[in-house]
């Protein structure tokens, strides 16, 4: 406190003079009070791009202004293109004098789509609130001096998922250079944009780009910190594969009363497509479903008992009574799950509908791959009398065949699970923990997805998360943000990262 | 061929002498060949008003335009009031000279709400078609002679579901006019105007004037006629009670990813409450359900054998493979039904969706009564561990019971089935044959719900239905239309109940 007053005594508000006996994470720390304004508005900005599928133009002016913030700061920067309509990849290199190690920072730039109806603002007109809750009345930073209340939150989609891992990234970096600090590792930038789309040209680009990306480690900055707020490495994540069920009924709606028992309803027909695929305990009645799943290590499981358990305060957040299965969070999310994510059928009037819809997400794990679990859902169902279809049926189709289904398989991954015992992995948990001056939260994978294994798979790199974006952030949801407290946080594991880490 | 002939010699297209030979239903069918402009033009100006739940200026329109139609024929008409915000019912009386019995002819002027977006064209700007495809391109009744080609038909909301019985009611009755004929029976009309909202208001409504509403016979001018396209009877018809269902899962939707397998997935729990309910085959999954279920008699048992078979020919129509169950389709709809006519979660996103919402429909036969049904579908989903709210939950019940359910129940009433042999019911068939010259659909009771039971529990009548309506109309859907040709039967058989029928 003394010293904190000194300071603040010694050079007023737009001091960036550091004590000297001071540590880097607490030097930057200083660096970052006097530049929240600043901050914030970086990120702002970055989040009022629309850099969503849906928004080729903003997709491609995001891609352009990272280019710019890159060759800004000195960064050998440049749009690598995947091809025609494919969001560009915004690739960057600082070689730092004398640093023996290469490290990848990954992120992407592009967001979940929107249903604007559901968001309480403009989800590209990012505001800043004083609250989780979007609600809770504005507040406007222009006219507030620093610092800022921590638990302040910006609203707006991609916010924290990524734009505040990108944000975090470049203050880590303009931070050092304040501090006149040069990086430990020589710096290499991907951030990607159609993550949100899962990557389907992800693989391709990392081939043809393979010796551009030599490196000794990625780091991913994408996905949430752990419940508990501590700081988070992750050392996997699950795979997905999503597919949308169209189920076929009569060729017009028709009414419920003169044919309600004749004939079939697609409504009542999707949800015996549910229930034939997945049991109330989440388990997936799909045989032979689990038989690729890898178990878990000691050192995995170790890793989960030593989680703080943040299960009672979150039953108390999301307002739920218990969880599906019996066991916590971390350990439910080491399993495969299959999601309903969407259920759509009929209209205002009471009639059979003509089909429904149900969006199912499969999140899997090593090593599970998206072919076999797309064979095997597709045999259970045909098992179970189903027709599977591919393309939407014709009208001979839907005479002669009942229980119609067109399955319209997304792009997918497998999931990924690294080796917690590497000295990379040794290095990054070392250096996190330095950074945070107390214990970090290592989870043996994310229950999100992120494509880590096509870098270890293409690269052969070792792949390690680093989230920082609060867990309650409304990521794939409405009202996505990101909590000023954990934009700080990251700022610091990220100069951490970039100024400390060797091995 | 002969006789038209030398009629169009004799007379020309405005004719309307009859040959004093003909039948009274020749008769009308010659008056009708020389007005089909004007009929056409009346039932348009009809559907042109949007007379649904969502409009009250559109019913309270239409109940004047109709109490106009009433009185400009020389009836008695008023409208009778059930309250603030109920629409009016229109009602008339004609008293015919020497007439011992009193027929009352029902219909509804209100149609089903609509989804536009479903509609080819504006549902309430009627548009003539060449075809019973709505893309069919549109016909200028105004650039043609009559006859019209009778498989034409009429497209737009209430169309047929009911507006089409007005217009073969006021039409028969202006040709009997013209053709200098009595009424064989005093006429009574009662046009209700919120049939597809369930009737809440029309218990009170025949109470309150019961004395004006002394009838010996109930005529239903609702539903849709046999698929035959046989003039068709109905003795009855299942009731209903629709509900909607809200699952509730966590407070906010959250990333499928990191929370599926643990956190419970509301639209997931909804296609489990649909299985909880009903099997494969439309049986209904609630113990006690089919306890009132009233047998068959022989009557009606055999009525149903007599039906020529349909099935064959309305899979292809309707483009399935196979009915639900075993037996045929009236068979399967003399029996109870649970039908899910709406399902509803999730987003654009992957998210587990923090509601889901299934609307289903109940139809019932007779002994069933929707409390009954409405306690056992309780009782049943709390049996199987669900909590049946009544209300939004807070989030004190969110956070301490699984499996919420909030059960919107909406307005529901009995099914019914006549005494086939009774005198009256003998009187309207032997009319109906006369008229038809040929075989008459006679079904126990329709698919489809019309409140009957209430003329017949408060007032003490004997009801039966008279469809007009061809079964391919699309009612209750988008592009809801009427075939011409059943206009015109509409109007011959019309004009034998308000001319012929006795007893």
């Amino acid at each position: 406190m003394m010293k904190e007053v000194a300071l603040a005594i010694a050079c007023g508000i737009a001091c960036t003079a550091a004590n000297a006996g001071d540590t880097l994470v607490e030097q930057v720390r200083q660096w970052r009070s006097e530049h929240e304004p600043a901050l914030v508005r970086q990120l702002s900005e970055f989040a009022a791009i629309p850099s969503v599928a849906e928004d080729a133009t903003g997709l491609d002016a995001m891609a352009h202004r990272l280019q710019a913030e890159l060759s800004q700061r000195g960064f050998q920067a440049q749009l690598l293109q995947g091809g025609p309509g494919v969001p560009a990849l915004v690739y960057g290199e600082f070689n730092a004098p004398g640093a023996k190690r290469t490290v990848v920072f990954y992120a992407h730039y592009d967001g979940q789509p929107v249903n604007r109806a559901e968001w309480e603002a403009d989800p590209f007109a990012p505001v800043l609130r004083g609250a989780p809750n979007p609600k809770a009345p504005p507040v406007d930073p222009g006219n507030l001096r620093p610092p800022f209340n921590p638990e302040w939150r910006l609203f707006g989609r991609a916010v924290s998922d990524d734009k505040s891992s990108i944000t975090a990234f470049l203050a880590a970096f303009d931070a050092l250079k304040a501090l006149g600090r040069a990086p430990s590792v020589n710096i290499k930038v991907f951030w990607e944009g159609e993550e949100e789309l899962g990557s389907p040209h992800l693989a391709d680009l990392l081939r043809r780009n393979r010796s551009l990306l030599t490196a000794d480690l990625w780091l991913i900055g994408d996905g949430p910190m752990h419940q508990s707020r501590r700081p988070t490495l992750y050392f996997g994540a699950r795979g997905m594969i999503g597919v949308k069920a169209t189920v076929y009924g009569p060729l017009r709606p028709l009414h419920s009363g003169h044919y309600g028992n004749w004939v079939p309803n697609p409504a009542y027909q999707a949800a015996e497509l549910v229930m034939d695929l997945r049991a109330p305990d989440g388990s997936i009645r799909v045989p032979g479903f689990d038989r690729d799943v890898r178990p878990l290590t000691t050192a995995e499981r170790e890793s989960i008992a030593a989680l703080p358990p943040v299960e009672p305060s979150l039953k108390r957040e999301f307002g739920i009574a218990q969880g599906e299965g019996s066991d916590g969070l971390t350990a439910s999310t080491m399993r495969p799950a299959l999601n309903v994510v969407g259920l759509q059928a009929g209209g205002p009037g009471r009639a059979i509908p003509a089909t429904a819809e149900v969006s199912l997400d499969f999140r899997l794990v090593p090593d599970q791959t998206p072919e076999r679990v797309r064979e095997r859902v597709e045999k259970r169902l045909q098992d179970l009398g189903w027709t599977v279809l591919q393309a939407e049926p014709d009208e001979a189709t839907r005479s002669s065949k009942s229980k119609l289904v067109k399955l319209d398989w997304g792009p997918g991954y497998p999931g990924y699970r690294a080796d917690m015992t590497q000295p990379a992995s040794r290095a990054v948990l070392a250096t996190a923990q330095r950074a945070a001056a107390g214990p970090v939260a290592v989870l043996p994978m994310m229950g999100g997805s992120v494509p880590i294994y096509l870098f270890t798979q293409i690269l052969d790199v070792p792949v390690i998360g680093l989230p920082i974006a609060n867990h309650d952030n409304n990521q794939h949801a409405a009202n996505e943000n990101a909590r000023l407290q954990n934009l700080w946080d990251g700022i610091e594991t990220y100069s951490a990262m970039l100024g400390e880490l060797n091995w």
